[in-house]
C-alpha cells in the first residue's frame, strides 16, 4: 500500500496518495464514480484547456487586484497553471467523464493540482491550503458553472485546428489533384446505380470536393460560436462574487495563449444552461461524415471487383485482405471512414440529447457532451488522415475497364433526344437492351442514319451542356 | 358560417359545429393545438382503438354494475361505441397526435362523441350531458392517463397484425422461394465489395430470408408486452374511483373484441409512467428496417447495369426511370423500401427520446410516441408488400452475366489453400491479377499441374463445407 | 367505375382517371407506390415548388428559343403552370413521399399535368402529348436529378419564410418583453436542480431569448445553402441536353417569383449527389428543437404545483387537465411543443441517415429528406406559434411564492465567500440546513454579526458582479 | 530505436519490434491506422473473447485430425491461446476499432501472437511461421469473416454477464427493498408536473423496479440470440475449406469455455453479412437507459431543493456540490447516470446505422458495432454499480416534507367524484385554488358536510381502487 496524504474538502477528510498533487474532491470522485475508467479518463486536450484557463484566470485576477496573494505567490500559481497546459500533470488527472454533470470535479481537480503544486513551489505543505487555496484563489472569481464550459470551447476549439482541419484540407486538396487530373476522362456515369449519361473521372471527384468544402465551410461556421465563453458568470450567470471585468479579461488572456479570438458571453445565463453551440458544433461534424460516407461509399464501389465489380480506378493495396482468400485485397481505408463514420453519428445523437436536457441555470451534461465532440473531431480527422495517405493518393484511373464501360453504355441514347424525341430515343435503347446489341445497331435499326448517330452521339459532348 | 351548439366543460362554456358530436373539451383542442393539422390528424386505428376501449369498458362497467345507467342507456353507449368502432365516427375525431401528452383531448374526444351519440339515441339533447355524460359514464373508473396508454396498445397491435405481418411474412415466403429456385445457381461471392469465393444464388438469397425471419420474430416477441394494458390504474396507478375488478375485466373484453390476448399490467405504475413496452416494438422495427435495407440495399446492386454494374438479377421493369434518359429503368422499389427504413430510424429516434422523459407518475409524450410506432408498423408493411409484388416476385438470375463473373473470379484461388498453403494459393492470385490471366494460367506457371487445379477448384464443391 | 382516358409513356399505355390531369407514369406510380398513402401525400408546399420550378423554366426555355413552340403554345404552359402554382390542380398531385428515390415521378407529375392542361386550354386532346409533351416540352432541358433537387430547395425556403421564422420570432419577442418586464423580480436561481444563488426572472427568461436567438440564426445560416439550385445539371450533373444559361436563367425566375435569392450551384455533380444542405437545414432546426426543449421544460416546471411543485410563475389555464381529477390543469403547450421537438429529433436522424447514402451520380433518398425537412419546419412553426399564443404571453409571476422561496433560500451564503471564505461559509450553510434554521441564524451561530450578515447578503446584490 | 524484428505476409515483409509477438500484418495495421489511437484500442474483453476462439478453434481442429501438427505442437498453440486469454498478451494487441472493417486484422493478430508464441514456447523461430503458421494452423478452417462475428458475440456476452447483469440486480434489489419500506406512506402523486391524486412512496419507487426488470429481461431476450455463432461459415459463410463438423464443435468447446450456451448459426450466410443480433441487443441497452434515464431524473427531483425544490426524499451527500457556492450538495449520481444513458443513445444510433450497412456476403462495420455495444453494456453496468452504492441505498423519506405537500394537495378533491359528480367537484378544487384555502374549506362552502368530506377524502384510501 502506497504512501497517503490527508486532504479535506467541506465534507471532511480524506486519504489521498502521496505521489499525486490532487485533494479531496478530486479524490472522492475517483471513489464515487468508477463509470467506464478503462477508456473515459479525460485526455490531453481537455487538460490543457482547464490548465490555459486557469492561467488566464490568474493573470486576469492579478491584473485586476482581486488576489490576495505576492507576486512569488502568483508566480507560483501561474508556473503550476503551465504545467499543466504543457502536460507535465496528465497523471494528476485521474478523473473520468462521467462524474458530476457540471464538471466541477475536473475544475476542481485543477483547482486542487495546482493550488499543491503552488504550495510544493512555495516550500508549503500540500494539503494545507496555505498559502494557496484552490478555491480562494485559483477558482477566484469563477464556479465550475462558468469555468468547465470555458474550457470545453476552448479544448474543442484547440482539437478542430489541431486534429481536424489539417487532414481534411489535405484530402480535400488531394481529390481536388485528382479531379483536375482527370478532368477529361470520359466514363459512364450512374444515377440509381443505373447507367446512366457519361461524365468525367474529374467531375465526379469535383462533387466529392464540394462536398468537403461545404462541410469544413459548415465546421468553421459553427466553431465561430465556441469563441463565446461562458467565463464571468460563475454560478448561475450573474457573474456574482467575480469582477464585472474578470471574463472579458480571461477571454483576452485565452485569445493571446491560445492564438484563437475569444470573447465572454452576450448571454452568460445561455452560456451556463445550454450548450447549444457544441450542439451546432457536432451537427457540422455530422455534416462532414455524410460527406465522408458518400466519398468512401464512392471510391470502395468504384475499385470494386477487381474483375466482377465496376473496377474504374484502383486504390493502394496496404494490407493482405483476407485470412482465408489468398491475394484478396479490399478497401480498408473506405472502411474505416465509414466506420468512423457511423461513430460520429452516435456521438451526435448523444450530443443532441444531452443539450435538449438542461433545466433552470444550468444544463448537468456538461461533460459527456464535451467528450463526445472531442472525440468526433478526434476520429474524424484521424480518418480523414489515414483516408488521405493510404487511399486517397493512390487512386488510379483503370483507363481500359472505363472505356470498355463507356463503350457499352446504353444511356448514350440520350445524346438522341434532341434530335429525334425522348419517345424514339426511348425505343431505341429498349431495344438495344432487349437485343443485346449496341445502341448504333439499334439505332440504324430503328432508321437513324450511321452518320447522324456517330456526329450526335460523342461521349465527350456530352459531358457539358450544349 | 355554419351552425353551432353550445357545450360545456369545467373551463365553461364554448361554440361546437352543430354538426359534430363533439364537445367542449374537443373544441377547446382544436382551438389551442393547431399543429401540424394538415397530415397528424389521428387516423382510422387509433380511433378504433379508442372505440373498442370505450366499448369494453361499458361493458365492464355494466357487468359490475358501477353504471347509474338503465338498460337502454346501457345499449346506446354501447352502439355509440361501436360506431366509433366501425369508423362511422371517423369524422368527429378531429384532433392532432401534437395535443396533451397524456392525449386526454383524444380520450374526451371519444367521451364526448359517445356520449353526445348515446344522448341522440336516447332523444335527449346533445351538450346536456344528460342522460349520458362524457366523465361520469363513458369515462367511468377510468383517466386518460389509463385509457389512452391502454388504446395505444389496442392499436399497435392492431395495426401489426393487420398492416404489417403479412406483407413482410407475404415478401418473406417469396424470397424464400427464390432462395430454393436457386439453391444451385453457383455465383461469385462477394465480401469488402471485393470478389471472393464462391456462393449459391440460393445461398445468398437465404441470409435475407434468416433476417427477415429474426426481424419477425423481434417483432412479434415486443409485441408480447403490448399485452399488458394501463387499464385500472385511473389517475396515478393506484386505481382510484374504479372497481379492483375493472382493470382486468376490460382487458377481457378487448381480447374478445379484437382476438388478441390481453391482461392488465402487473405494476400498474409503470404502466402510466413509461412505455418501455413501445419503446421495444419500435426498437423492433428498427430492427425490421435494418434487415430491409440490407436485402433492398443487395436487391439493387445486383440488378445494377444494366451493362456497366453487377448486373447479376433482373428485376421487373415498372415505369420509365428517367424524365432524360430514355428507356431508363431503376430500381424504384428498393429506393421506395430504403427510404421507408430511412423514417423508421428516425420514427424510432423520436419513440426513445420521448419514451426517456417521463415524470414521475406520467410520461406526457405518449401521443407522438404511438404515432410513430404506428407510422412505422404501416409504412414498412406497404413497403414491404409494394416490394415483394412489384419488385421481389419478379427477381430472375440472369445467369449468362453470373457464369461469366464466375469464371473469372480470382478467388476460386482459395480452394488450392489445403493443398499448396495460404503464401502460395496468394501468389497465384496476384500473379493472375497482375498479368490479367486466368488463375489457371497463373497457377501453371508456378507450377500447379493443370489436371490437379481442375480438380481442386471446382466452383461448386467450393459452396458447402469439404 | 369511373371514365377513363389511355395514357402513353415509353412502358406502353394505362388508363388514367379522365377527370384528372395526370399521365402515364403518375398512374404507374399510384400503382406501383401504395405506401403511407394516408399521410404522405405531397402537400401543397412541394406542389407550388414544383410548379414555381415549372414556370420559371418555360420562361427560361422561352427566353433563350429552346422551344418548338408557338406564342400561345408557350403561354399556355404558362398559364397551366401558374395554376399548379395556386393550388388549383393540388388534387391532381396524388403521388406519395415513398417512390422512386430521385422524386422522377412527381417531377413527371408536374410536366403531365402541365403538359395535359395545356393541350385541354389549346383545343387538344389530352394524353396525345400534342402540341404539348410533357418531356419534350415542360420537361425541356430538365432532368428529375434536377428539377427535383431544385424544387426540393424552393419548397423549404418557403416553408421556412412563410410558417416557421414568423411564429419562432414572435415567441422570441413575447419572451423578451416578459424578459425585460420581469428584470427586477429577485428569485433564487437553480443548479443540479439544487437551490442555487439568486437569479431574476429576467435574467432567466433571457436565456430562452439568447436561444431562440441562436437557433434561428443558425437555421438563416443553413437556409443560405438552399439558394444554391441543381438546375442546369440535367442527368448527371454535366448539364447534357440543355442550354448552358437554363440553370442560372430559371433560378433569375425563381428570384423574382418568391423573392428569395436563388443561383445555380457552383458545383453541379454535389447539388445532384448530395444534399447535405437538407442536412444541415435539418441539423439547424433540431438546434432550434433543442433550445425550444429547454424552454418548454423551463416553463412547465417553473409552472409545476399548483401547490406542491416549484410555482414560481402561472401560466394561462386553457382546458381541463384530466377526466378523472377535477380542477386539474396542466402545461399542455408545453407538453405539445416537447413532442414536436422528439419528432424533429426523428426527422433529422431521417434525414441525416438518408443523407449519407448517395452513390455516384445520384442520391437517390430526395423525397424522404425533402418531407421531413419540411415537416420539421411545420411543426416547429406551428407548435412554437400555439406556444407562444396559448401559454407564453400569458406567463405570470407568482410574487409571493418567489419571495418566499427566496427568503429561505440557503445558497444566499454565497455572499459571505468573499468576507469569511468558502470553507467557513460551507460550515454555516451545513449547520443551517441540518438544524433547520435560517442561514442568518446560523450565520450568528458561528460568530458573524447579524450586521454584517444584513450587509453583506443582499439577494438582489447577488444578482450581478460586484 | 528498439530492435525488430522481420515479418513477412503476401504482401511482403517489414520489421517488427522484437519484444513483441505480432507479425506482419498486425503491424500494416498500425500503420496505416492511426485513428483514435488512445482510446479505441480493444480492450481486455474483446482480446480474451479472441483467446477463446482460437482455445477452441485447436480443440476442434485437433479432434478432427484438421491439423498437421503434433501433440507437442498442439499443446504449444493450446497454451498459448490460453495465455491470450489469461490476459498475459494483452500488450501484444495494439489495434485499434478503426481497421478493416471485417476485424482481420485483429483476427490475424491473435493468429500471429499465437503462432510465434507457440513457436517460441517449440524453440523455433519468430516470423518463420515454422511450425506454426498463423493461417494454416491457428486459422485453419476459418475465416476473419466468421471468426470475428464470433468472438463480438463471445465478448458481448462475457461484458454481459460480468459486468451488466450483476450492478443492474443491485440496483434493482435495493430499488425493491424501498417500495417495500415505504410501501404505505402515502404522498403526492404527480402528473404533467402537477400535483394528482395519492400514491404511496413504495408504490413510485415499485414502477421504477418493473421497468428495470422488463429492461433487464429484454436485455436477456436479446441475448440469446448471441447464442448463434457465425463459425464454420468461413469466407462468405458456405463454409468452404473447413470440415462440415467444426462450427458446432467450436460453438461446443466455447460453451464449456465460459458455461454460457453457444451453437452454430441455423444460417451462416446472415451471421457474416448482418448482425442483427447486435442491433437486438444494442436497443435493449437503449431500453436499459430508458428506463434508467426516467428513474434517475425521478431521484433528482424527488430530491430537489433542498428547501425550494420539491424534497420528498433525500439522497446521500458525497462530495461538496460547488466550487463556488458552500455547503451545496447534488444529485450526482443521477448525473453520471443520465449522462451515461445519452451515451448509451449514441452508441445504438451508431450500432444500428452500421447493422444497415452491409453488402452481399459481409458487413464491414463489424468493429465499430462490437465496440459500441461493449461500450454501453460497460458503461450502464458500471452507472448503475455507482447510482445503487452511492444514491439509491441511501434514499431516505422526507417524512415532514411528504406529509405536508400531501395536507395542501387540491387533487384530493377527486376523491368526491363518485359522490357529487366530476363537475361539482372541479368547482371545488378551482374555488380553493383561487381562494387559497384548504380543499375542506371551499367543498364545505359548496356545500358538502364536513364529516362527509372527513369520510370520503382519505388519502391513504385513494392509493388502492375502491
Amino acid at each position: 500500500m502506497s504512501a497517503t496524504r490527508t486532504e479535506t474538502d467541506s465534507m471532511g477528510s480524506i486519504e489521498v496518495p502521496a505521489e499525486h498533487y490532487w485533494g479531496a474532491q478530486t479524490q472522492r470522485s475517483i471513489e464515487h464514480f468508477p463509470i467506464g475508467r478503462d477508456t473515459f479518463v479525460w485526455g490531453r486536450t481537455m487538460i490543457r484547456a482547464l490548465g490555459l484557463l486557469k492561467l488566464a484566470a490568474v493573470e486576469a485576477n492579478a491584473e485586476l487586484g482581486t488576489l490576495s496573494l505576492d507576486a512569488d505567490q502568483v508566480e507560483a500559481v501561474r508556473r503550476a497553471a503551465r504545467e499543466v497546459v504543457d502536460g507535465e500533470r496528465d497523471g494528476d488527472f485521474p478523473l473520468v467523464v462521467f462524474q458530476t454533470g457540471s464538471g466541477t470535479q475536473s475544475n476542481m481537480n485543477a483547482n486542487e493540482v495546482i493550488a499543491n503544486r503552488a504550495i510544493e513551489v512555495l516550500g508549503g505543505t500540500m494539503g494545507s491550503k496555505t498559502p494557496i487555496h484552490p478555491n480562494d484563489h485559483v477558482n477566484r472569481g469563477q464556479s465550475s458553472n462558468d469555468t468547465f464550459p470555458t474550457a470545453m470551447h476552448v479544448a474543442i476549439r484547440l482539437e478542430l485546428h489541431e486534429r481536424l482541419y489539417g487532414p481534411v484540407e489535405a484530402l480535400r486538396d488531394t481529390l481536388d489533384a485528382k479531379a483536375k487530373e482527370y478532368a477529361g476522362l470520359v466514363k459512364v456515369g450512374r444515377t440509381h446505380l443505373q447507367d446512366a449519361t457519361p461524365i468525367t473521372l474529374g467531375q465526379e471527384i469535383s462533387a466529392w470536393v464540394a462536398q468537403l468544402d461545404a462541410a469544413l465551410a459548415g465546421v468553421r461556421h459553427a466553431e465561430e460560436s465556441l469563441a463565446e465563453l461562458a467565463i464571468g458568470g460563475t454560478a448561475v450567470g450573474t457573474g456574482l462574487n467575480t469582477h464585472r471585468d474578470f471574463g472579458s479579461l480571461v477571454a483576452q488572456h485565452l485569445s493571446k495563449l491560445t492564438h484563437l479570438e475569444f470573447r465572454q458571453a452576450t448571454n452568460l445565463f445561455a452560456a451556463l444552461s445550454a450548450h447549444d453551440a457544441l450542439v451546432a458544433v457536432s451537427a457540422a461534424l455530422r455534416g462532414l461524415a455524410v460527406a465522408a460516407m458518400k466519398i468512401a461509399n464512392d471510391v470502395r464501389w468504384l475499385a470494386s471487383g477487381p474483375r466482377n465489380g465496376i473496377g474504374e480506378i484502383t486504390i493502394p493495396e496496404n494490407e493482405p485482405g483476407s485470412s482465408i482468400m489468398p491475394g484478396k485485397v479490399n478497401p480498408t481505408q473506405s472502411e474505416a471512414l465509414t466506420m468512423v463514420c457511423t461513430r460520429v453519428f452516435g456521438n451526435d445523437a448523444t450530443v443532441a440529447f444531452a443539450g435538449s436536457q438542461g433545466n433552470f441555470e444550468l444544463n448537468v451534461f456538461k461533460p459527456v457532451m464535451a467528450h463526445a465532440v472531442l472525440e468526433s473531431a478526434r476520429l474524424l480527422g484521424d480518418a480523414c488522415g489515414a483516408f488521405d495517405e493510404h487511399c486517397a493518393r493512390g487512386i488510379r484511373a483503370n483507363a481500359e475497364r472505363i472505356d470498355h464501360n463507356l463503350a457499352t453504355n446504353l444511356m448514350l441514347v440520350t445524346a438522341l433526344n434532341p434530335h429525334i424525341g425522348y419517345d424514339a430515343a426511348a425505343a431505341i435503347a429498349k431495344k438495344a437492351h432487349r437485343d443485346g446489341t449496341t445502341l448504333r445497331e439499334a439505332a440504324m435499326a430503328s432508321g437513324v442514319a450511321g452518320d447522324d448517330f456517330d456526329a450526335w452521339v460523342v461521349p465527350a459532348d456530352m459531358t457539358h451542356p450544349a
